[in-house]
């Protein structure tokens, strides 16, 4: 199967970057915590940016073992936005096991991010690219202050579709391109490559993150892994709900229910069906494809067979999370 | 008078780093936050960090300017640790002002901590040594397992004078020690002036946690600027208390207050009056003095008049305090 032979590309390097990860996770929090008591983040997760800067630096580099670190630190990044989102969102489930703030306290939680935070910068440092630590420390801070902006448009029933696009560039696409375009930094890569790269990351990133935002409407926490309605209780105005609060007819009672702070869980089905959220989510998943085929196309451009079918199985993997 | 001389020798640097500061915060916070709810950090510290660094590059290096931006990032860490200590104690006071948590919700706060760290390692970059962005995220990463072995320790009526010393040179002195040495790395500083540098921050630091440790007994907030007895509360053992635990007859009331997970805030007066906690912060002072005299001893090695002279009076500013 293509998708399954684009992603073993990369696999033994993602073993490598998990054993990385592993052992920083030992020594800095596991020996101090004890490991009695699991929490999400001793199920991996799809390491997604690794995969994208290891794909992108492979173009140009076939030596890939000297940028474990490097990878290993992207993935760090990722952990600690999880770790510091589950406490801002008071998130008790996360990859289908408890949050960290679940299971050892806010505390611990806000401290065991910014260890991640400060360890990803030190992993960087390490590989002593100037230009790589430059591009993610600004896509970090950007991180931040869409997170910040996140917060400050909580519960506004009015937040345009323009607005959250340009939200989710900030928090999520801005990052997975970034991976994409410190790949290419890595060696000598062309200009038109490192426009490529970061276009397919950027509209990879869109689609996930779209799609993420759909996952959160699904009832099945099983499924998604996460606490469901998540956003919806917290405040935080999806595509699917910014469309319903534009087009339906109905969609006053859930404007009010949200300008007073958020639907309480029991009134959240009923409030959805009225304002036909459904219609809500297929918009959403619609703009999630225009990405994800934008994606394919920057995907379909790299000058790599191996790290071509990498990219489509990338791709591939989140168009299948769009039609769960 | 000596000490304002010495302090006067880097005001005009100072004040640009409050501006690059003020300007980070206009841009990345306050535009979305709106400022008027002013929070302590509208209420400028003392910028010891950039002080030490600023004073240290200074010996081989006349002109500053350059290093505002890096001088800023080592403020804006030191905040993003004070914005995340306050979520972690609950803190709702600090320089006399409402805390971010206390002002904005521990959501905000969380967010704010991460902007400024982020922000603090993309101005590192802009001044591109390398040396200097890897000795401090590897300072930031000590410094938050300092803060989660601080977590650890809670409520621990064991932890020993040595466990202390150990966890306050990872979470405040060595990041002091190193805002001297990075000063030295900007320029062909000789070895044994990094040796002498980093010295005489290392003791700075551990005398300025010290005092900074007893000032939470006292019980006026307003001298402090700090909820009081917040360490006691919050579990956090110190060493006024580790000595009266060791050493005070009556020390078993207060052992059982702590193990019952902290006494409350009406007992706490009484409970250290019974132990004579007089006695456990005059010891503390002492110690911090031994470490002032140190900090002295290493100040007075420095090749450059005007420098000695600021070091010196810094050294002068944390005894005073400790006076107070």
């Amino acid at each position: 199967m293509q998708t399954q032979q684009g992603l073993s590309e990369i696999v033994p390097e993602l073993v490598q970057v998990n054993d990385e990860i592993e052992s920083i996770l030992q020594k800095g929090v596991k020996n101090h915590l004890g490991s009695s008591q699991p929490f999400f983040i001793d199920k991996r997760g799809k390491k997604l940016r690794p995969a994208l800067f290891l794909s992108s630096a492979k173009i140009h580099w076939q030596e890939l073992t000297e940028l474990i670190p490097l990878a290993a630190s992207l993935e760090l990044i990722h952990l600690a936005t999880l770790v510091h989102d589950d406490v801002v969102d008071n998130a008790t489930l996360r990859r289908n096991m408890p949050t960290v703030n679940a299971t050892k306290g806010n505390k611990i939680a806000v401290l065991m991010g910014d260890y991640f935070f400060s360890k990803a910068f030190s992993l960087l440092t390490t590989v002593g690219n100037m230009e790589i630590i430059n591009l993610l420390s600004r896509v970090v801070e950007e991180m931040s202050l869409g997170e910040i902006q996140q917060q400050i448009d909580a519960f506004n029933a009015d937040l345009t579709e323009e607005e959250y696009l340009q939200r989710i560039r900030q928090k999520t696409a801005q990052f997975m391109a970034s991976c994409c375009l410190a790949g290419c930094l890595t060696s000598e890569a062309p200009e038109d490559l490192k426009v490529t790269l970061y276009n397919y990351g950027l509209n990879l990133g869109m689609a996930f993150q779209i799609v993420d935002d759909v996952m959160d409407f699904k009832s099945d926490e099983f499924q998604t892994g996460k606490n469901n309605y998540s956003d919806l209780r917290n405040g935080v105005i999806t595509l699917p709900l910014i469309y319903v609060l534009r087009t339906s007819p109905k969609s006053g009672l859930l404007r009010k229910s949200i300008q007073d702070k958020g639907p309480k869980t029991i009134e959240i089905e009923r409030l959805l069906e009225e304002v036909e959220i459904d219609k809500g989510l297929a918009y959403a998943l619609n703009v999630a494809d225009q990405h994800i085929e934008k994606a394919g196309f920057f995907a379909g451009q790299v000058p790599s067979k191996p790290v071509m079918e990498t990219f489509q199985a990338i791709t591939h993997l989140i168009f299948n999370r769009a039609k769960q």
